[in-house]
C-alpha cells in the first residue's frame, strides 16, 4: 500500500516536495497540498497531480485518507502542527526548524514521550547527502582517527529582505549545529560568536563566524555568510589526528572559456542538497510504512539540540563572549 | 496504476535493476524476476520483493500481470527478446547492446515499423548521466560554438577473462559510440582504430584507440582500456570553437592523508552512473505509463547505429586502415 | 658588482639558503658559512663553493670581504645579529622571527630609525609566494569588494619535540600574523585563541585556533595544527564582498592508482615556499645593490608587528577570552 | 667567472631570453643583444642592461667578449647560426626548432661529430618542467609499471596569420614530438594525421590530430589546435599498467565570483613554462661553464628526431594513412 501524504504549505519548499513526493519517491502518494492561499494550494496540487487541494492543515492532517503529513508551512507553525500530528497518531516530516524556541521543542518531545513512540523527522536532510555520509564514514571507519576539528562554511547569494545577523545563527546555522552533532556524534558544551567590527548585527545578511567547543573536546566553527553574493556554497573539513576530509558539492562538468577554467555554482539550495531531500523523503515514507524510524534521520530531540544551540549563538552574539550550552536530560526514547 | 515490470535475467545487471525497480522508481512494481537459474530468480525476487519469479523469459513477458519487461540476460538473447515483446505488444527496455550483429538490430527495426509505433527503450543509459546531459547543454545553447573534436576515455579495473580486444570495440565502445552520436547530434561516416604494438588484439582485456569521423565533420577518440588497474574512469572532453566541457565524475568527499590529497575512484560502474540508471529506468516507466517515448532515451534505431559502429570498428581493428560506416536509411518513425 | 654574502647558521634553513645563495640568486656570491659547530660550517660552505667558513657570526659579518648578512641562526640570536649588523652599516636579511620579544625588535627599529635607514629585511617569505600575490592582487584590483573574513590553515605532519601550543602561536602563526597584514593592508586590534579541550597546552604539537579582529573590522582566523599528519598544508582563502579567493599549493602532476586520484602533499616546507625564498632572497640582493629596499618584503616594523600579535596571542590562550593588541607608533621611516 | 652571452634575435623569445639571462640565471652576464633590426636589438640591449647591442649575428657570435650564444631568431637562422657557433668553438642554446628540415639538422651533428663534442643545447624546455618531471619519474620509478598510451593536448587562444594546418605539425607539435620521447625513452616508428572534415588544412589555425606509435610499441596522441580561444593549455596523460599521471598547469590561487569556481588561464606560453625556462637556461650556463652536457636538455639528435616527426606528419596529412618514420643512425657522440 503506498503512503498517503499530505504538503502542509505550498510555498518553495512546499512545492519541492510535491514533486519529490509525486516523481521521485516510490511508495507515495501525494494526497492534498494545503496552503493558507487556496490558489497556492490548488496550482501546486495541480502541478503535480495530487488528489486534491485543501486550506486548514489542521482538518487536513486529521482526513482519513491521509497517513502522514510534510510540514514545508512558516517556521512558527511547525511545532503546533507537529503536536497536531502526534495527536492524531500520524507521522510528520517537519522542516526544519522543529522550533525557534527549545522550550517548544521540549513540549514535542514530551508529547512524543507520552505517547511512547516517535512520529516526527526534523528535515535536517543533510544527515542524508551522500558528502557528509561520506565524511561520516571516513571517522566511523578509523581513517581519521580521532575527530579534532571541524570547519563550516555556509554561504548563499544573498540574503533575503530583513534576514538579521540574529537569523543568520537561528535559521541558517541549525543545519550546521545539526549535521555537526551527526557527524561527530557528540554534543555542544560552549559557543562564542564573532561578527566583523562595525558591522550592525540586525543588517540584512550580516555575516556571523561561531567557535563551538563540543562535549567531547572538539572545536567547530562556523561561518555563516548569506550575502556571499558568488553563489550557494555549503564547505566542511572534518580534521582528525590522521588526517581530514572536504564535503564536494556536486558538479557533473567543468569547462574553459574566457581564459577560465570553471566550474558553476548554483544560485541557491536546490541543485546541492537534490540527493539529500530525495534520500531523505524516501526514508521518510519507509518510517511511515515499516514504523522503523531511521537510523540517521534528525528526530524530534535532535531538532531541540539545534534550538538549544541556536539560542546560545543569539545570547554570545548580544552578550559577547563565550556561552555555555545546557541541555535537558535526554529521554530514553531518542537514546540510539 | 503502477507498471508492472518482468525483469529477464538475474546477474549483476538484473538484480541492480531489480533494485532499482522495488526501491528507486515511482509508479513501478516488481513483478518478475526471471533467470536460467531457479535460484539466482528465487534469491533476486524475494531481495527485492517480487511478486513472483520464474525461469521462461519468453512466458514471463506474455503474462497479463506484466505491463513490460527490462532485459537483463545475456547479450545475444536480447533481439529475440525484444522481437517477442513487440509481437506481445509490450514496452521493453533492453540493456545494451539490441544486438551486436547490425542485421539483427533492422530486424527489430522493421517490427517496430510494422507495428507503427516504438516498443524497445535500449539501455544507453549515460544520456541520462547529468554530466554528458550538461555537455550536451553547453552545446546546444551556443556556449561552445561549433562541435570540433570529442574525446573519450573508457577506462575499467580489470577485463573479465576472455575479453579480447574486439570486445572493447564490441562490448565497452557502442557506450561512446551512442553518447556521443547523442551529444553531438549527429552520425558517423568513418573509424580508424589503433592498438599498441605487440598486442595481440585475442588476448585479455588489449586496449584500443579509435579514431572516428562524423558526418558533420568533427573527429571523435575513444580510448577503451579495460585494464587500467586503478579504478573505473569513464571521462570525456567536448572541444567547440569557444571552449571546452568535461565531464566530471562524482566524488562527494576528498580526503587528506598519507602525503596525498585524494577522491576515491569506485571499483566499477554502479556509482559512478548510478543516477544515470535512475532516471532511465523512471523514463521508461513513463513511458509505459503515457505512451511517450522520452526524447532523451536510445531507441531501436540508436541501437542499430552502435552496433554498426561497432562492425565497422572491429573491421578496422583487423584490416588496418580507415573504414566507412554505412548506415540504412533512417526509417520515419525514428526522426526525432 | 655581485653581492658577497655571509650566511649565518648552517642548519637546515641556513644549508637551504646557501644553496639558494650559490645557485639561484644572480649577483649574488657565497662569501662565507658561519655555524658554531666548524664541522656544519666547513661542509655547507664545501657544499656549496663558499670562498670560507667561520665560526664567529660578530666577526663574519664585519668582515671586509662580505657585504651583506643572511641571518639563519637560532631565533634568539636574531636581534643581537641584526643589530650588529646595523651597527656595522650593513644589511641583513633576518629568518623570522626579528625577535619573539616585541620590546627587542623595538630595540631594532630604534637602530634602524638612529642610522635614519633600513638595513633589516625579515623573511616573511610568504610575501613573495605566487598564492599570496595573487590573492593580494584580486583585493587590490577590487575583484573581491571590500575584505570581510581571512581564514588560515598551517599544518605540519608532525610537531618537533617540546613544541608546545604557545610555540604555535609564537613560532608557526607569525608567518599567517605578518602574510594577512600583508595581503589586507591592515593591523590587528584583538585576538582569540581557542583550544580543543582537554589538551595540555603545553603537550607537544597541540593545536590552536585563533580569531583575531583587525583595525579595519575584519575577521581573521587561524589554524595552526603541527601535528596534522597528512602532510605540509598551508591554506588560505580571504572572502570579499563580490567573491573569494583560495591559495593553492604548487601540484606539478595528478596521479591515478589504487582506487584514488591523488596529489602529493611534501612532508615539509621546501617545494611549497621553493620560489617564494627564490624571489625574496633576489629582491634582498637586489636591496643590497641598489639601495632600494623591495616594496613587498617584511621589515624590521612588520618584524615588530608579528611579535606584539604572538604576546598577546600568548596571552589570550593563557587567560582565556579576548586580548586587546596594542601596537607603539609607528615610525615614519617604515611609512609605506 | 660568469659566462658571457649573446642574444641573437630581439624579438618575443629573445626578450624574454635576454631577461631571463639578466634577471635569473646566475654566473651569467647578459653581453650582446643582436638583431636585425638596430632599434629592437639597442632597446631590449638597454631594457636589461646589456654591455652591447649589434646587429650582425655571425660577427657578434665571434666576439672574444662572447662566450656562448642564444639563437632565438627566425627559424630559417637556427642551422647556420649553430653551424657558425660549432666552427668557432662556442656553445650554442638553439631555441626550437633546430631546423624544420632534418637533413639540414644532419649537418648541425655531422659538424659536432666531426669536433668530437656537443656544442648545441635546443630548446625544447619542456624536459625542465616540473610537471613532465614528475610525470617522467612516476615512470622511471615503476609507479606506472610499462607505458601503454600517451595523450597530449596542445592549445593555444589564436593562431597567428597564416599559420596553417601543417604548421601544427611542424611549428606547435615538436614540443610534444620531443618531451614524448624524452618522458618514454624511445622512438617513433609511425604517424597518421587526422584533421576535421571539410577543414582546409591551408586555413590558418586548423586543427591536427595525430596518433602516433613508437618501437617500444605505445601510442600517443597529440592534438594541436592553434584556435583553442579560452586559453593557452598543454595538457599530457601518460598511461600505464598500474594507473596514470597527467601534467598540472600552475595555478597559484582559485576564485569564486559569478556563480563560478574557476582557475586562469594565461593567454600565452610564459606562466605556464616560466620554470621550465629558467630551469633551461640555467642548465646551458652550466654546460658551458663545466663542459658537462645536461642529463635532461635536448641535443642536437633530438632536435633532429622531432624534425623527421614533423616531416613524416605533413607526408601523413598530405597523403592520409599511415607513414612510417625512418631515422638515420644515432652516432655515439649522443648514445646517452
Amino acid at each position: 500500500m503506498s503512503v498517503r501524504i499530505a504538503i502542509i504549505g505550498a510555498g518553495i519548499m512546499g512545492a519541492d516536495h510535491a514533486r519529490l513526493v509525486a516523481e521521485d519517491v516510490p511508495g507515495a502518494v501525494l494526497q492534498v497540498v494545503c496552503d493558507a492561499s487556496p490558489e497556492r494550494a490548488k496550482q501546486v496540487a495541480e502541478a503535480h497531480g495530487a488528489a486534491d487541494a485543501a486550506t486548514d492543515p489542521f482538518a487536513t492532517l486529521r482526513r482519513s485518507d491521509v497517513d502522514a503529513i510534510l510540514i514545508a508551512s512558516p517556521d512558527e507553525t511547525h511545532a503546533p502542527l507537529t503536536q497536531a500530528a502526534i495527536a492524531a497518531g500520524k507521522p510528520a516530516l517537519c522542516e526544519k526548524p522543529l522550533s525557534q524556541n527549545s522550550a517548544e521543542c521540549l513540549g514535542v518531545i514530551e508529547a512524543e514521550v507520552a505517547r511512547g513512540r516517535r512520529f516526527v523527522q526534523v528535515g535536517f536532510m543533510r544527515r542524508f547527502d551522500p558528502s557528509y555520509r561520506e565524511m561520516k564514514m571516513a571517522l566511523d571507519d578509523g581513517f581519521l582517527g580521532s575527530a579534532i576539528m571541524m570547519h563550516n562554511f555556509h554561504r548563499n547569494v544573498e540574503a533575503p529582505p530583513s534576514f538579521t545577523g540574529q537569523m543568520a545563527i537561528t535559521n541558517s546555522a541549525p543545519h550546521e549545529f545539526d549535521v555537526v552533532r551527526f557527524v561527530l556524534g557528540t554534543d555542544y558544551h560552549a559557543i562564542s560568536v564573532f561578527q566583523p567590527a562595525g558591522v550592525d548585527a540586525s543588517r540584512t545578511g550580516a555575516p556571523v563566524f561561531m567557535v563551538l567547543e563540543t562535549q567531547a573536546g572538539q572545536l567547530v566553527n562556523i561561518e555563516v555568510n548569506n550575502n556571499a553574493a558568488y553563489g550557494y556554497d555549503v564547505r566542511g573539513e572534518l580534521v582528525g589526528e590522521k588526517g581530514s576530509v572536504f564535503l564536494n558539492a556536486p558538479a557533473p562538468s567543468r569547462h574553459n572559456a574566457a581564459l577560465m577554467a570553471f566550474e558553476r555554482y548554483a544560485p541557491d539550495w536546490r541543485p546541492r542538497f537534490a540527493e539529500a531531500y530525495r534520500l531523505q523523503n524516501k526514508a521518510f515514507v519507509n518510517f511511515v510504512r515499516t514504523g522503523l524510524f531511521s537510523a540517521i534521520a534528525a528526530d524530534a530531540w535532535d531538532g531541540y539540540c539545534a534550538a538549544v544551540a541556536a539560542e546560545a549563538g543569539v545570547e554570545a552574539l548580544e552578550a559577547g563572549g563565550r556561552i555555555d550550552i545546557r541541555m535537558a536530560e535526554r529521554p530514553s526514547l531518542y537514546r540510539r
